[in-house]
């Protein structure tokens, strides 16, 4: 089958996935016998543009870079918002990466609903449809014969789905924990060296990990959306974020770091679910204090990390990214590539 | 397709791997659609047994554990050796679980080789036909229409040829280095808390890590078979044992540890290959210092680990148990699992 994308949001994620897409296509084609186009682009902000017969990526990728509307393209139907987008295009693949609020979920829940409704196959990176409704999204592919892929939405490209649904099926997972917002390990990563909180915030936002108001990674809320899904996908545990005990990492204090070094731990915000001792159902976000022998201790910087407890081979830990513009665009990738082994 | 499993080989990992598929049957079928029997079991030691219909794996093992050969089974056809096994039953499924001399790879290859030829599907935790021929052995199950499954040669169970299949392909891998035997993480971890090599040594055997004769662990021969066939199904690199420089742990000494300590670093014996910076191959074995930023440098005991490094994700790192009765015979359950996806 061919694949005819429909790019809803052409953001950072969206640009980086289409780079790959433009950069790997040979590969893409002999490896995996993938073909592709991409047929329509609506963004909130770029404008829109639709060819049945598919864009040329790299002219949309410099226009772009240059800063011009996509209504400029030279040809194609023009001004096709998101949802027309999705629903009039010849599109069979829609890439959802908007912006959305997290809380709501909007507009990126309408999008990805309308579009398997459509009996289209959907990839996206956008962690508020999943935080909202993952199981009935994923419930919504399956009627509808088609493919929902959200590899991205916890750890961008490192694998956490695929890697539960390919190498660990066949487990049953007692718990997961692990440090899933790279904000928070930076700052904490500097901390331990002895920097305060405010520089290390700083630093942080300097180097594009923070943003302005920075309390959506330092009190925990982008950790409580990720251990929500995880809880939604792994458990079934039917969770919504007021459901989850959190907190964030702005109580800690020079002093605790430098007490927890004297007992050789070190602290890391930590989400995690799954049974507790008494075999009942937790989930929550907040540090803790962690000994060094602990995989998730030595994960420094803006590296994520994330430990599935399992039966049968006790703990394993996958190490790696969990954010940026290639390694986000990297989980639609991988996401395409699984597609088109099932459905291809 | 109800797969009819032959056991060649009914040792620790065979016997492993029984239990779970003895444990999990429901589970198999519910989540996976997975039917199978065991029709067939060939062991050089414990003798052998043949009933189409299927045996009943819980006396099988109970007999076993009882110190009972097989040929004391109430019913079915014994004495059919491992290659009668492969040829002359109705086995569309060969488990490969013998032990087998690594050097020449036999007498498992020539199981191996027979079973795909003969159109069977394999799945195996033998190093010794991978080391001495994977790529053969890949394009042998391609020719025949078959599956040749063999997740846990390097790591028992934990993901390494799923994960690159499955989450990380469409990755260049530029390099891939870990540390791939248990027994010499465990005696170098105890030598830095102070213990001498030949105390940390006397406790892995002990505790059953390490062989009476721990040449093939502490002289890097096991993590060498390893790296072969890493680099062999990574890079194509087409590498025989004796092409790979090999270094174990033997001179290292306390003082070596203590003043790495000194510096914030850690010894570790590091299986590697990939491209160095001139652009060239290389492959290893051989003890590292790694500063503690690494995530190799934390993973303690005998707990193993890989890190993958790539165009789009950087470093991905994973970290599980490298040997263990479940853990290998889990390998073996998560490459039914891909089989039953790919062929089912």
């Amino acid at each position: 089958m061919e694949w005819k994308i429909g790019f809803i949001g052409f953001g950072t994620v969206g640009q980086g996935f289409a780079e790959i897409l433009l950069e790997k296509k040979e590969m893409l084609k002999e490896m995996f016998g993938i073909n592709y186009k991409v047929v329509a682009i609506s963004d909130m902000l770029k404008g829109s543009v639709y060819n049945p017969d598919g864009l040329d990526i790299k002219k949309v990728l410099e226009m772009v870079k240059e800063g011009k509307k996509l209504d400029e393209y030279p040809d194609g139907v023009k001004g096709l918002d998101a949802l027309a987008t999705i629903r009039e295009t010849n599109s069979n693949l829609i890439v959802e990466v908007t912006y959305t609020d997290v809380k709501t979920g909007e507009p990126a829940l309408t999008h990805v609903r309308t579009a398997l409704q459509e009996g289209k196959n959907v990839i996206s990176t956008n962690k508020g449809p999943p935080v909202k409704a993952v199981k009935d999204l994923m419930k919504l592919a399956e009627e509808n014969n088609v493919f929902y892929g959200f590899e991205g939405v916890v750890l961008a490209g490192t694998p956490v789905f695929n890697l539960l649904e390919y190498c660990l099926a066949g487990n049953t997972i007692r718990e997961v924990k692990g440090i899933v917002n790279g904000t928070t390990n930076y700052i904490l990563t500097r901390m331990e060296e002895g920097m305060s909180y405010d520089d290390a915030l700083r630093k942080a936002q300097e180097l594009g990990y923070a943003e302005a108001d920075p309390t959506g990674d330092v009190e925990g809320w982008d950790a409580l959306g990720k251990i929500v899904i995880l809880s939604n996908v792994i458990f079934d545990a039917n969770l919504r974020w007021e459901d989850v005990p959190r907190e964030g990492i702005t109580n800690i204090t020079l002093e605790d770091i430098k007490s927890a070094k004297d007992e050789g731990k070190r602290w890391k915000l930590i989400a995690s679910a799954g049974l507790n001792e008494d075999g009942k159902f937790y989930a929550k976000v907040g540090p803790e204090k962690l000994p060094l022998s602990d995989p998730l201790a030595g994960v420094s910087d803006a590296t994520n990390a994330l430990t599935f407890i399992t039966d049968e081979l006790g703990s394993v830990t996958i190490v790696g990214p969990g954010a940026g513009r290639r390694e986000t665009g990297f989980s639609l990738l991988i996401d395409l590539i699984n597609l088109n082994r099932k459905m291809g």
